[in-house]
């Protein structure tokens, strides 16, 4: 514990004084150069060994993935690529890794052979590098609100509410799968469940997060929600982690501006924070997309395109607005989209969002004022009648990155909403509560943060930016 | 959203300066005296209204719970206890309350009436203190953590693992409940369940965080974890939060010396952060316990137990010499205990845990080297044969807030163990893999986030530091 990190060593000024370093041999070249890491930086040290000092029983174990605590004197480096290094004076191996058997190998590895090895994939460079980008900016996430007044809300994770309709959910269970208990009238008695009804894995945590906007005015969640869909898509799992910031008293234009604001501040950290992944993550990307068609290349390097979303302003359409831009695209009159955009009041797809966020404005995009039709029961109708008060963030290569809206605050309004998607009002008679007593307007909106990490790293596949992915037919570790 | 919060308002020089503000009615005095409160802090701001302004309509609708826009000038208070106030000349009504019906009105509530009013409770202040108390909390941990190295690290919440035993699981299924579909032999098949096998809730993201820990070195969870037992007791939740820190290279040792430091680290945050919110709980506390006899009541009033805890070494005894001053305790030898303690190996009831830490020492323990055979099989195997190197640590008042191990390294030991309790190599193939390459000693523990909370605020009940709590026939909202 008192031993130094890799990251710590490497910005010491080197004096011959005697270090002591463990962590995992990475490479050993030429029987004389260890290149160290410890998983506190993406670098490495580079550990000189006098190999005739050594048993070649001891030297034979030191392979890619072995395990070392090593001695040594830091000196400045006589090599390029680094500034200091290790004069070996003893090796201790706490763990080999027979190069026979061990399958992380300093070599290129197929993303879809790493997923089968998650348990070990952050021991390459690649994985260690999202996931520290990954770390980051998680804190970031919980340093901006925290600083912004904001109180971080837990939302249950099991619930007893399926009235959100955001997506399929996940049955959370005790009762014997084969012969579960039965009412009189034949059906499953969810009365002897755990928790004495039918419970669900949570969708989102807003409607819980409004309860406890409306008494402590801004609160966030983070935490993980749940799809049971079965897309398999590179943008969709079945767990994904969540940030839901709901505000008593903002409107749309002020959930707008925190939506923009946040997400540059957090990108802005992981700019400022992780440089050296930064930059090994967009070489990378490079590296990659030269084996793609100059057409499917990202039109900026890594650094640049976060540089890029944290300095400039996104761009604000109402939904009307990019209706018509749609509707007189190119792709449009050329019938190039799959879903052709011809009347008001259609959904938006990935492709139209695309077109929008990549080619027309070529920036961030925030659509806000959707059809109501298009939209959830809680989000607040306009004066026209038609339109709610919803905004989603579009972003270049991800597309929804954020969905939000104001929440309707009146309670007759919200009763008809609920009618006429027959939403039962008892089940929901907590969040009526919130009309009755002291209602006031207040917004929110989701960021699914997976897909954050997935525009930081410039990672191609939802998959590779969470540790343990959940997938239709894959929950393994 | 430009409108300031409560609590910067009354940080505010007062120069007659116009202010718009936001929150809700605590109370309504004499017609002229509106306390109004949004949630930013435990204090409120004064608004003197000059009734013969108004409507009596509009002053009918001001009522404990109504949501306000106040306009005025913020000038020098004249009362006591505030030092600003705001002299209204605009009143707007976002929402009203009806006393007649509106369940949070200025009086006493009972603590099990509030929990049944789980989305409004949090507009009272001991639960808005404790909720704040609860985020700050939080915080402090992630800033603790990323300010010493480490990578948060999301385990995953479902779980293809059964193996780890650490409690009762919840079965996660999108599988019809009444008619699943079943194998051959008549047995449910799995493998048409979502993730093509049984699933159940994580009770503990460790086992995969040691993954992490032997790439990125020291890492930290920080989510739900689930337990499906039937205990109403004041102190279990079937969901509650964990942070669960893994450090590869750290022995047993490092291990207890991070445990402190952190905990230490994070109730100093709360005292420097939480004044005014821990100044309103010690005093609840207080209150509470003048119906209660002199003996149950705690011995230190709440800032001083916290300020004691940071700034006082924890006793670290070993399981052996706790059981030498548990045999020779006055309670056992008077036949005090429910469970006696006479043989080395007995496990410890929290009635004993209490007396170490209550009666004995007076200060929290640490508990360590516990005998093999009542602790988990992935603690490390002594020299002595029969000890594992685990850890507890006790607080006073709420037993058990810490539990960790130095982790078995050893492949063949580990192995052994696993065959002894019947866990199968298959289940657990992956942490097996971490022990054949590169394996090092390492540690972590886990640490109950509600009952931190418990402590920190000196609420009695863990159903209460939970913003919706979840348990036996329970998870309404």
């Amino acid at each position: 514990m008192s031993v130094p990190s890799v990251k710590e060593l490497l910005s010491t000024n080197p004096a011959s004084q005697e270090v002591v370093i463990d962590g995992w041999v990475k490479t050993f070249r030429s029987n004389r150069f260890i290149a160290l890491n410890d998983g506190s930086t993406i670098h490495n040290i580079q550990c000189v060994v006098d190999f005739e000092n050594y048993d070649e029983q001891l030297l034979k174990k030191i392979n890619t993935g072995s395990a070392l605590k090593v001695t040594g004197a830091l000196v400045e480096s006589q090599g390029r690529g680094q500034n200091v290094e290790i004069q070996v004076s003893e090796i201790f191996v706490h763990g080999d890794a027979d190069p026979e058997v061990y399958p992380i190998q300093p070599k290129k590895h197929s993303m879809e052979f790493l997923r089968e090895q998650a348990h070990l994939r952050v021991r390459t460079n690649t994985f260690s590098a999202v996931m520290r980008v990954r770390s980051a900016l998680s804190f970031a996430i919980h340093q901006y609100f925290q600083q912004n007044g904001f109180y971080y809300f837990h939302a249950p994770i099991v619930t007893g509410s399926d009235a959100e309709g955001a997506g399929e959910m996940f049955r959370v269970t005790t009762l014997d799968a084969k012969r579960p208990p039965t009412t009189e009238d034949g059906e499953v008695n969810f009365k002897e469940d755990f928790f004495g009804k039918e419970t669900n894995l949570t969708v989102s945590g807003q409607l819980e997060a409004e309860a406890y906007a409306m008494g402590l005015g801004k609160v966030y969640t983070f935490g993980p929600t749940f799809r049971a869909e079965n897309s398999n898509t590179s943008r969709h799992l079945a767990e994904f982690w969540m940030i839901e910031p709901e505000m008593a008293f903002y409107d749309l234009d002020d959930n707008m501006d925190l939506a923009e604001d946040f997400i540059k501040s957090v990108i802005k950290y992981v700019l400022e924070n992780c440089q050296d992944d930064l930059a090994f993550l967009e070489k990378r990307l490079l590296d990659e997309e030269k084996t793609k068609p100059q057409a499917e290349r990202s039109y900026m390097a890594l650094i640049e395109k976060l540089k890029f979303v944290s300095e400039n302003t996104f761009k604000r359409v109402t939904y009307t607005e990019a209706i018509q831009i749609l509707r007189n695209s190119k792709p449009n009159k050329k019938k190039k989209f799959q879903f052709p955009i011809d009347e008001w009041g259609a959904d938006l797809q990935s492709e139209h969002e695309r077109f929008l966020v990549e080619k027309h404005f070529k920036c961030p995009v925030i659509l806000f004022d959707y059809p109501a039709k298009i939209k959830s029961f809680y989000m607040r109708l306009n004066e026209d009648g038609k339109t709610v008060g919803a905004m989603d963030i579009l972003f270049p290569g991800i597309g929804e990155i954020v969905g939000g809206s104001q929440r309707e605050e009146r309670l007759d309004v919200l009763k008809e909403k609920m009618a006429a998607l027959n939403i039962p009002e008892e089940e929901l008679w907590w969040y009526l509560d919130l009309r009755k007593f002291g209602t006031a307007i207040h917004s929110g909106f989701g960021l699914g943060f997976e897909r954050l990490v997935l525009f930081a790293t410039g990672m191609g596949n939802i998959r590779d930016v969470i540790p343990f992915p959940r997938t239709p037919q894959n929950a393994e570790f």
